[in-house]
């Protein structure tokens, strides 16, 4: 368990008789092949398992045949080196939904009303209730880059709030009433006073969001109220070009953006935290209690199918 | 207008043949009687028109007629003495509902995942990632005290959350599927690890949220999750006690607050303030475009009413 684990799942583990090893491994470690002792490994995002450091782990009387991602992202493991080495590699996908999803909710309300910037000035002695008038969400559009379980688990709450509910995404069909899906992200964006966006990383997506993209978004509501432009990414950092966003939001083609994910992180040095129209939460969409303790029971489940030889469901690359 | 007045509607009022003053009056000026020159005065929750002051500005020949209230709460308005001179006093009752329903949310979810704190943590270079693990609203019991429109619309948000909701409101028949009525605030609050707070300010209601209310509270989950005890007031300051409130955040009865209102106002030197599990806002309930335009538009119609000699419908002492 190279980023913590759940301490019921660590008991669990224990007392269905593994022997579970917690630590935190640097990344000269993982090229010396220093996880190739183990069966399973179980990963964040902290632990970058590259290419290379698949292959010094899985050469030479290593005994790894399994990486868990407690998560869902797997933009930090080498999918495809890992097959090459028949190591197979799970996550645990539907673990963490809930608390992203609301964690979105969340995001959306409290920028476009200002929550953590009030927070922050009443903190600093000011009492900004004049300049903080804010939108809401009721009557406008929302947008959803990406229409997988988060997006769609979104969707259902930003409904009862009273928002129509658009699309994009090239992997699924559309089956779903209720929800205006385009045929691209351009059509999206301009069809959009608010973007959330619940896609994966990847070349297809690195950068999708950038500084023309936003400039499409249309400023006024489709109740006709001037709203502005709101995005929020509780999904992936890279997805948004954050050059991109920083100009937006400085010259007004954008009034608020709200980010949990970065494209570096820790994102502390960033310089859109300068801005008053920027929130910022430091990769939190999976840090509930309840999120942690279904991550830790799937963990034991696909520990438990793997061991028994059956090919674990959420496995990516069987 | 003493505290303000939406563009669109002084523009719709003077189209109308009505000559419009914009200017805030101090206390002291509406002792001296200075609204006594208009036929109608319309004022938020700045201007506080007690008993001495309507008297001041009823009495010899004075025109006033009408007090508009933009906005609900009139507990700046002392009702029998507008009574007793005649003086009709109305509010906007519901325009600004769905913008405080909408920052209930925003508050509840922020506060429970910590969106302020980070958004903070953030700007003073520290990622507090792993101190910032929140707890979800689904699954949990939310009690509403006090059942108007406001708390109605906040449930039906909730309820997609997958909250449980409860309420305690004396004035309120219970007609309403999906919730629990209980018949104490004591009840209420032994129920639900999470409380919003949805009533007015009355003698009634002064400090009935104090440290013993708020001792009661479960602490875990109905879900079995550990999730501790959350307190929103997008209401009216006064309900909660805030000493009481300080006490309790301190203590771990509660494990975090968020407050749009305050006891006293502008509340910038609360010692509150000082701690990470408490997020404010100034008082922003009804500051949106949307709410702000629907005000104005309540304002122009109940002018228009009184104009034609007929009692507005949002009369309270008619």
């Amino acid at each position: 368990m190279t980023d913590g684990i759940d301490l019921d799942a660590k008991k669990s583990l224990q007392e269905l008789g593994h022997s579970v090893s917690e630590k935190h491994y640097s990344n000269e470690d993982l090229i010396d092949g220093c996880i190739s002792e183990y069966d399973i490994v179980v990963i964040r995002s902290a632990t970058k398992l590259t290419a290379d450091v698949i292959k010094a782990n899985s050469e030479n009387y290593s005994k790894l045949s399994l990486i868990i991602r407690a998560g869902v992202g797997v933009d930090n493991i080498d999918l495809s080196s890992a097959s090459e080495y028949s190591v197979l590699v799970c996550n645990t996908p539907s673990a963490s939904t809930n608390a992203v999803v609301e964690l979105t909710i969340g995001h959306l309300i409290s920028s476009c009303r200002r929550i953590s910037t009030g927070n922050k000035k009443m903190r600093e002695g000011v009492w900004a209730k004049k300049e903080l008038r804010g939108s809401e969400l009721r009557g406008k559009n929302l947008g959803l880059l990406g229409y997988g379980r988060i997006a769609r688990g979104v969707a259902d709450i930003a409904r009862s709030i009273g928002m129509k509910i658009h699309a994009y995404d090239p992997y699924i069909q559309s089956d779903q009433n209720d929800c205006v899906f385009h045929d691209s992200a351009e059509s999206l964006f301009s069809s959009c006073t608010h973007i959330s966006i619940h896609c994966f990383l990847s070349e297809e997506t690195r950068h999708l969001v950038d500084y023309e993209m936003i400039s499409l978004m249309p400023q006024i509501g489709v109740d006709g109220i001037q709203c502005g432009n709101h995005i929020v990414n509780c999904a992936r950092g890279g997805i948004i070009d954050e050059e991109g966003l920083y100009r937006a939001l400085t010259n007004g083609k954008l009034t608020t953006a709200s980010l949990d994910v970065f494209e570096v992180e820790p994102a502390i040095k960033s310089n859109l935290l300068q801005l008053d129209s920027f929130q910022a939460t430091p990769h939190i969409g999976a840090s509930t209690n309840e999120a942690q303790s279904r991550i830790g029971q799937e963990i034991v489940s696909i520990v438990q199918s793997h061991s028994k030889g059956e090919t674990p469901d959420s496995c990516l690359n069987k």
